[in-house]
């Protein structure tokens, strides 16, 4: 038997297990699931044979080493901060190992040590970032072969409520970690290129520059920018690219209702507000518009924010409940931001079997043989309820695919990896299309900001 | 003769110094005005023969130690963040002291030490934090003495240019240091407390929750919030006050326009702009805008800005060249803010002769034997142009004379102070009006916020 240690047994753990689980005879797997909550992990394993659960703080050094000793790879589901201790035991202990989280400065600094012990730290690759730089690198790479030179590389992904339970005014729930909607954006201007310039969109105009983005068979939807599209400019191979924009997609209007919000102060994250712990749903309101003997807080807020009588944004405010003077924030010393989510997660709360969706949307301009030329790819994943949630599976199946690819030697590309070599993509790619994780080609001329060209 | 150091030969120590040299026959006062550069010194002291200048580097400690160590009282017009130096000399070597600037908390931290040895650092006696505290405070303690009960205060003060000069659409010019201009309202909401509810601004809505002021034979001004009101609420003794506002005074219009830069996101000072050095203005502009192969600048500026045909605003961005292709920004690694106070400066900088102004606007709201009352207290300072601007004036006489009364024993609570007891600002303000520096009251019925009872 080979040994796999799976570290966190949090929301994306129970996919990647059955993935484990349904291979674990003919690959001989034994997996350990380690959580400080020992329950959690029970919840995961289920009494299968070839899996146990055990409590593992992974504070806890000696505890620690003497699971990742036990294993013959280990992954880290915890959140990325926690992932370092964990990879400096495997470079000491010469472990392989896989995360989802972005490559932090302190993994990073691990590449030479774990080339030279010829280990793979396989990160990124969850649904995005992974699935994202598989699909775009796929497409990118054969566009170079062919001879093609890539001229704009455009990449959006949405965690969105499935179709069939899309049933609120903003057409949104929180599908994942609420925190990160509510302050998404916060932090600097997003930079990105659109054809040879560079832009940049502060905050508060963020909601407002949106693109539209069509997906067969789902309809419309908008994407805003992320904060640095250029991130990956030289890791993918493109810094030469006359476009480069990265984005987050919600449903058409989100974007639009949400900038009331950002425009009164309301995802603020940097102070806490006096007496929160007593303040309504309206006090909370109240406190961004100017005070006023006899006007109403309806009124004050329709005459901050320009709404009129019959737009649909009012709708969608009071669909939060957001003037309430009955429900209560029972929240100490928070900031904006937390009071906000507080509020929306009253709203926004995915119920019991409701299903969630992961939409991802690619377009890449390149010119071939004097020709300019485009291909967009999609990608539509829909939950199956419970926890084989849209967001589980995108995450869930990369990690668990890669595990047993590293575990049998297929992927051997030594150091602090992402999957942007074909070697990694090609075969993970192909398994997941099995799982119906899939990206669908269209072919058009190059369209790119010219619409005088199309 | 007794012997006075001045550091900083800066903007306001010519005024400073001309109130000196004049008491110093009568006073007998020596003044010994040290500067990095000694020829700004020599530039002020111009050969008076109660005068000197030395070339004097506050970092040089043994320069510094030697020239404290003669002096009977230190003014320190340097920047605020050197003052520290130059009083942990001044209490080792038994000095008083005078700084126009905030109290840092490493200056606070001196207290105790300074009490002990008797001494006065007296700080925050320039014009706004200065004049400020003192007349507020003059109003504050007679309504009390008179058994008022505090209800409301606010406080505006404003540096402009004079009506005479006032010649541009923005009805402004820079009077003292841009870049505190270009990044005003930055790093955090405003907050105070209107009619006893807590109030936040975001930065995107500070330039839009503007208030008027009508100043008697000056007009209307605005004014916008700033950052933290309620800083001064236990010093000043207005713990139960139920309205606290400070705010900056503009001309009217000013804001609205100003806005538009914010809301392009041309104030930003968290990042350097990729290839700055080599920008037009309009290259700079467009980089706020979104790609367009057909629209020209002007078009999307005014399509993202939403600015009609016949918008004054327009006349305002056109006032600026904004949209000039040959005016270049030669700033290497420059951020927008500091491209938009390079672009700005081209335009409002104050030519020779030119005037500027000081207007300061306090409302004190009270209950007084069952009776709500507001009195309403106004100041304008005129520049008389050249060095004796009214900033310089406002900042440099306060400054000089209480230099002077610690000089003379009149001023004497120890410890690092600011100008809030009757004893220090009962006599200075006095003496100010003898500068013409003096404030107007007029009473009228408590208008507050509740426009229903005026």
């Amino acid at each position: 038997m080979r040994h796999i240690l799976v570290i966190g047994a949090g929301k994306s753990t129970g996919v990647l297990l059955d993935y484990l689980k349904e291979k674990s005879e003919t690959h001989q797997l034994f997996i350990t699931v380690g959580d400080k909550d020992i329950d959690q992990a029970l919840r995961l394993t289920q009494g299968h044979k070839n899996c146990e659960a055990i409590a593992l703080d992974v504070f806890n050094a000696a505890d620690r080493k003497t699971q990742i000793e036990k294993a013959d790879i280990v992954v880290s589901m915890l959140p990325a901060r926690f992932h370092i201790e964990v990879a400096k035991d495997c470079l000491k202990l010469e472990k392989n190992m896989v995360t989802a989280s972005y490559v932090s400065k302190e993994m990073q600094e691990l590449h030479d040590d774990v080339v030279k012990k010829g280990l793979v730290f396989m990160n990124e690759i969850g649904v995005d970032p992974g699935i994202d730089h598989m699909s775009a690198m796929q497409v990118i790479d054969k566009i170079k072969k062919q001879g093609g030179k890539m001229l704009l590389f455009e990449s959006f992904t949405g965690g969105l409520v499935a179709p069939e339970h899309d049933d609120n005014l903003w057409n949104y729930k929180f599908t994942w970690n609420p925190r990160n909607v509510v302050t998404a954006g916060q932090g600097g201007a997003a930079k990105f290129i659109q054809e040879g310039t560079y832009k940049y969109i502060p905050y508060n105009r963020l909601f407002r520059r949106t693109e539209f983005l069509d997906v067969e068979g789902y309809g419309r939807f908008e994407a805003y920018a992320n904060r640095n599209s250029l991130h990956y400019r030289e890791i993918y191979g493109l810094d030469d690219v006359l476009t480069l924009y990265r984005g987050t997609m919600r449903r058409v209007g989100f974007s639009r209702a949400w900038n009331m919000f950002v425009q009164l102060g309301m995802t603020d994250d940097t102070y806490v507000m006096e007496g929160s712990e007593n303040m309504s749903y309206r006090d909370f309101v109240n406190s961004f518009l100017p005070y006023s003997p006899t006007d109403s807080v309806e009124l004050k807020m329709r005459n901050e924010l320009k709404i009129d009588q019959d737009d649909i944004m009012w709708d969608k405010l009071l669909e939060l409940d957001l003037f309430s003077s009955t429900k209560m924030i029972s929240l100490k010393n928070a900031t904006p931001a937390q009071i906000l989510q507080y509020i929306l997660q009253d709203s926004w709360t995915l119920e019991k079997g409701e299903k969630d969706m992961i939409v991802m949307y690619h377009k890449f301009g390149y010119e071939l043989d004097g020709e300019r030329k485009q291909i967009d790819s999609t990608m539509v994943c829909l939950g199956e309820g419970d926890y084989k949630t849209a967001m589980a599976k995108t995450v869930g199946l990369p990690v668990a695919i890669a595990t047993l690819k590293i575990l049998d030697k297929e992927i051997t590309n030594p150091g602090v990896q992402i999957p942007i070599c074909s070697s990694v993509y090609e075969p993970i790619l192909k398994e997941l299309e099995s799982y119906d994780i899939r990206f669908r080609e269209s072919e058009t001329n190059y369209l790119g900001y010219n619409p005088i060209h199309r």
